[in-house]
């Protein structure tokens, strides 16, 4: 049963980012504890390192032309699922 | 869009065993890199540390009384999705 708000996580098994991927998923968990409904880190090829929430690309490596910044990647989900939370000292409105 | 074979890894916040289920996560995605189509954390409340594939719970805390041990869990993965995998020193059949 997949809960929402979803994030995935699809990240290139071949460029080995599984554990950037990891990451960036206990990043976000730890943030949004109760907020988040499922985090699932999906293996992908061809240098795909992409984030959704729910079936938004909130970031694409290759749209984008690099990794996602984490104070960033938070502040998109925040705006999406918390908007009412304050990030702290990483949190540039 | 989930995939499958789908993974799932519940745990409880309270308890902090959010480090336990990412690790736990990236062991089995090493082992499985093409055969899980995803692993998802799902945060669960109540001292709950339960893993699930497409909807069978493999292990559950509560009904097993303790964690699961990694090498287990990946001979219930693998006689799943990938029977013919040797899990190597590991792997007592």
């Amino acid at each position: 049963m997949t809960r929402e708000p979803r994030l995935e996580v699809e990240y290139c098994t071949q460029c080995r980012w599984l554990l950037r991927a990891a990451w960036t998923a206990q990043e976000l968990l730890t943030t949004f504890t109760t907020e988040l409904g499922e985090v699932a880190l999906i293996p992908g090829t061809g240098g795909v390192f992409d984030v959704r929430l729910d079936g938004e690309t909130l970031w694409s490596r290759k749209a984008q032309n690099g990794f996602p910044e984490i104070p960033t990647l938070k502040q998109l989900v925040r705006d999406r699922i918390a908007p009412d939370r304050d990030l702290g000292h990483s949190d540039r409105r």
